[in-house]
């Protein structure tokens, strides 16, 4: 083990230099335009993990391949570790606010900013460079490992989904390790402890059969930007709790016990003020920060749009008027219950002076809570603390939602680790997305520490 | 007068193949790029005008030229018409919607579709080829004429409106007229007698100091694009009357006359349904729809953009999000106390959760109204029932706005005629904008009769 946690550190620069390379191909998922990129960096990957020794190959999925490699020469005694990523990413363009183009990664201060950097190459490319540390310095790893790495992360996970129902045997594992997660402060390691489930959805509202001339009609006929602005306006109280009727009915009171777990990792208001530049903390006042975060329900504006917005103005009654929306869920919540709920009372809200059309756009996703006291999440536990040099992880609720972590714990019935390597102020799905260079060491130390304290455990 | 109309009949071929190359210029005056498009478009009808005689030239305005042309050879004695337009456009692009490229004109069931075809390049040059027919068949005018054709009307006339300030003698006119304006019926000819003042803004609301991950912060951040639907939909009450403190204070109400006058054009709900193609009217109840578009001041959401919009969906909590407002004002209302008072209002209704900036855009308009009674009018009535084979115009008071009436009015001290040969279904300011061939041709008639009536008033 030793002598390949000095492999990694003498590769250092090489091992940065790959990722680098990885960060340049533009595998944006939900982008037409991108789909053959997408494919490049599977395949980029797929020659990687060949090289080093692992079975591998592409599986056609929804949109873009899966890309799914084993090593199993540990023997059937051994355990088996499914270490799962994802190599697609969010869109990005530079006139979204970036100091360097997304996809030419730049160093700048220790952080390797580029789309993707942290979400999620950057932390799935530690366990590739930790196998090969093992690898290419004892010729065997200490378990069997398998990969299993998506293109469609960022669109819902809907091909791996359905590809883990269908493959429980080839897939089967003792354990499931992802690193798609973050810290508040990169000296103290997190493992993630429940994540926040959702629904999207497309909301239209359209008036007049056309453009309109704001002179010629307005004050006759109700505009369709104004009516979404009614619309969505509906969907908050002044607390910002969510008023669609139905929607907390199945999200459960937490216990005090739950509440005192969190408490362990606050987040104070200084703190969120920093990582979130917000004038003013915004929620359900009955709930800590890290409480609407991590176990509150959310319904979010992603986009909205409508009428004329280039460059001057244009006196118009916009036809139509857009708005993205997405639900966070909490365990317990159904994503199918909630989309209805959610349509029925736009439905219900929109007045007759114009029509409103709802759209699901992937299936939704639960919450998952995981268990943090079986002996492969002591094994995660321990290898923190041995890559963090001394400092052991504490467990968080996240607020963010991964697709596939309720699908491992359903069809593989294997436990599922958080072992996140990004920190909160990342920027990820943002501009200047960014991945601390430490962070990738550090992930690439505590990943070799995980196989062989797994091994033992 | 009869060989002029014999010649416009003549010509009637040419004439349309000189407009489309007018339209084929893509003069889109708030668009930045465009700046050489719109020079060369007063270029063209400044050779046009002189080669018919006219003594013209192209002042440096604002942001682009006035175009200004005088033919005085009717001598001291004799009335003058000054003839204002706009060869200016409206921004366009063939995917918001248009069947043809908006700079492609091309004819279809008998109308011309393009942008800037009735508002304002169609109107207007109806004019110059009523003068052109009368030059070539008489070889003088039988009143002097001016033209005032300027290339900002689409973003606020603020350059035409200072030199009129600066310049009343030169364009000192017995009478001005304006062909910019439509009517719902092609047989029934309209004068417009009222037309609504402008102010625009720009509302950008902001949150967070970048765009946020919506799982990692959602319900602990208030969402822009939320908080900007929220504060919008406070702006108008459940009857659509605007809620800003002190908007309808100098808001005179109608008199019995003056609702009995607008009562002679009435907007029927079946013709505001085809013309709109809206579900159902909006607007204060106790006011007709004719009186809601022609006598009552309005506040319109031009514009709203906010988050994530591309091809796929972001979890994205952003930044901001922007609004482009508009105020259509009725006679008495000060633009400039109007903005104010929404700025206040925005100001004052701006939870601490997120910051607002509110931008007055360009100087605000006033409304006008028109005198129907003096000669000069008479005349355009005559020419009208003359052009139109008998159909004498009626009066209407319009919801639209043109910025130089009220400078003509205050600064000229010259009756304005507002002789549109628009129809109310040309789409103007929205994709398939186009103009009657019809329309055209009588306009030029009407123009031919209406210089001759005019000799005579």
């Amino acid at each position: 083990m030793q002598s390949a946690l000095n492999y990694a550190q003498e590769k250092a620069q090489p091992f940065l230099d790959q990722l680098m390379h990885f960060l340049r191909i533009p595998s944006i998922s939900s982008q037409k335009d991108n789909a053959a990129d997408v494919r490049r960096a599977a395949e980029w990957l797929l020659a990687e993990l060949q090289s080093l020794g692992f079975t591998a190959e592409l599986i056609t999925a929804h949109r873009h391949p899966i890309l799914y490699a084993e090593w199993l020469g540990a023997g059937p005694n051994a355990p088996t570790v499914l270490i799962y990523g994802h190599y697609d990413v969010q869109p990005a363009a530079k006139e979204e606010g970036w100091d360097n183009a997304p996809f030419d990664p730049t160093i700048h201060d220790g952080k390797l900013y580029a789309r993707g950097a942290t979400d999620d190459k950057g932390q799935l490319y530690a366990h590739v460079k930790a196998v090969e540390a093992i690898l290419k310095t004892s010729g065997a790893l200490p378990v069997n490992v398998k990969f299993l790495i998506e293109g469609e992360e960022e669109i819902g996970s809907a091909g791996v989904c359905a590809y883990v129902a269908q493959h429980p045997d080839r897939l089967s594992a003792d354990v499931c390790l992802i690193s798609d997660s973050s810290m508040g402060d990169i000296e103290q390691p997190v493992i993630v402890s429940g994540l926040r489930g959702i629904i999207t959805m497309d909301v239209v509202v359209t008036g007049p059969g056309g453009d309109l001339h704001s002179g010629m009609y307005g004050g006759s006929v109700h505009n369709p930007a104004q009516a979404l602005a009614e619309i969505l306006a509906q969907l908050h109280d002044a607390d910002g709790r969510v008023t669609v009727p139905g929607f907390y009915d199945d999200v459960q009171p937490l216990t005090p016990t739950e509440r005192e777990e969190m408490a362990r990792s606050p987040l104070a208001e200084v703190d969120w003020r920093r990582e979130t530049g917000a004038p003013a903390p915004y929620g359900e006042p009955d709930y800590t920060l890290r409480e609407r975060i991590g176990a509150r329900p959310t319904l979010e504006i992603n986009g909205i749009a409508g009428g004329y917005f280039g460059d001057g103005f244009k006196t118009v009654i916009p036809q139509k008027a857009w708005a993205k929306i997405s639900c966070r869920l909490v365990p317990d919540q159904d994503p199918q219950r909630v989309y209805e709920q959610v349509a029925a009372h736009l439905a219900q809200i929109t007045p007759p002076t114009v029509t409103l059309q709802c759209t699901l756009r992937e299936q939704g996703r639960k919450a998952a809570v995981v268990d943090t006291s079986n002996p492969m999440m002591q094994a995660a536990v321990r290898a923190y603390h041995k890559g963090w040099g001394g400092q052991p992880p504490i467990f968080v609720r996240e607020g963010g939602s991964i697709p596939i972590v309720s699908d491992f714990q359903e069809v593989l019935k294997a436990p599922v680790i958080l072992m996140g390597f990004g920190l909160n102020t990342d920027n990820l799905h943002a501009p200047n997305e960014h991945f601390s260079v430490e962070m990738f060491y550090r992930g690439i130390r505590t990943s070799i520490h995980f196989l062989y304290e797994l091994a033992q455990a």
